[in-house]
């Protein structure tokens, strides 16, 4: 039999990616997206169109602005880095970002009666968030068993699946081409675009087609610009 | 020199006394509301019309729909109980709420160079609520300070302060008014009328009207009927 999973969604190349592994595990994958009032808000659009083509049994999308927090350059007005992946946590970094995130996937799984919850977070090729990392996510992980009535009443015990977490940017896209994910159906640019163009300069596009060339595959986003040529 | 604390505020009887404690303590209380959806929106109008009087320098609401998840009396269209406080999780429990409410008020904190969380849970004169109990909170405090740039980086360390978990509800009400709370200017009820009169037979109200009966202090606020009558 299968079983319910909530999987963060956001449109993008890893949570895809995510999903379609969720999927393949045997999971009822229900997917959750999050409307937060980001610049790249052209992922939601992407999200929205294509959840259920991409195996989702259903479609949440949740709506909160964390404009009104700031402090990051997705959601207040600093600009988006175009220089290149740096060593040091970039101004992109949302505070509590993945941490509100899982929270609003712990309360939908418990009303679904859902034990695990997938996210596509991944400690390789990625910006340096804090809460994109093991020892995070085993820590939000303790707490969700101690914070739920399900778990405390011992109807089931809550797992954090990251299944991308120790994968290379090239190994996402290996796995998720073998799944037969469609990446033109994905969107990772923090700066698109009116039109959804993804900028190819800022440290999502570059990760992604970082990625793409070690995969030896085609991209098939459109892009404004590539930063690698 | 006085430190910046976000203080979940609810505009209930415990937050509004935790409110006063951090402002007691010495710390600037940035107060943070939410309306999620909840039965009982009375609860804002009373948080937003009294956070400055109460003693916050901010204060902030953010909005989002928890009854698109549902699972609980407060969010669905499920009964709030008016027999008594039973010893089972009631229905009144909210998938994940604090957990929320916390990731929240962390991204708030960093953003503010916080590093002090108030929240007015209570694990003695309370309806079971797992989120309440000391062992969640501090799985919360391990978890936070892995998840946050700010904690990482060795700027400071997240502490949850939960002033009140202790203590009995006449000796939460004992310490309000030692500190000089208006209780009139607070709201408990799960199910008030629309004028925001409190129905005195929810768990709430009789936790409450117990907790003034056993402090001897007579409760200001306005009922439609006292359970305890």
């Amino acid at each position: 039999m299968s079983k319910k999973a909530v999987v963060l969604y956001s449109g993008g190349l890893d949570s895809t990616t995510c999903l379609a592994v969720a999927k393949a595990d045997g999971f009822e994958p229900y997917a959750m997206s999050f409307a937060y009032g980001q610049r790249h808000e052209a992922e939601l659009k992407v999200a929205k169109e294509n959840a259920r083509a991409m195996g989702a049994v259903e479609h949440l999308l949740v709506e909160f602005d964390l404009r009104r927090i700031g402090g990051s350059a997705l959601t207040a007005d600093i600009e988006v880095p175009k220089e290149g992946v740096g060593s040091d946590i970039p101004v992109t970094y949302v505070p509590a970002r993945n941490t509100i995130f899982l929270s609003f996937a712990l309360g939908w799984a418990e009303v679904l009666g859902a034990f695990d919850v997938f996210i596509g977070v991944n400690a390789l090729d990625y910006s340096g968030y804090p809460d994109c990392r093991p020892e995070y996510v085993s820590a939000f992980q303790t707490m969700a068993n101690l914070a739920t009535k399900a778990a405390v009443e011992g109807a089931g015990h809550y797992r954090i699946h990251t299944p991308l977490i120790n994968l290379t940017k090239a190994e996402i896209i290996r796995k998720g081409l073998a799944l037969g994910v469609d990446y033109g159906r994905t969107h990772s640019c923090y700066d698109p675009t009116p039109e959804g163009l993804a900028c190819g300069r800022c440290d999502s596009c570059r990760l992604r087609l970082k990625g793409f060339a070690e995969a030896g595959a085609e991209d098939p986003a459109r892009y404004v610009a590539r930063g690698d040529k």
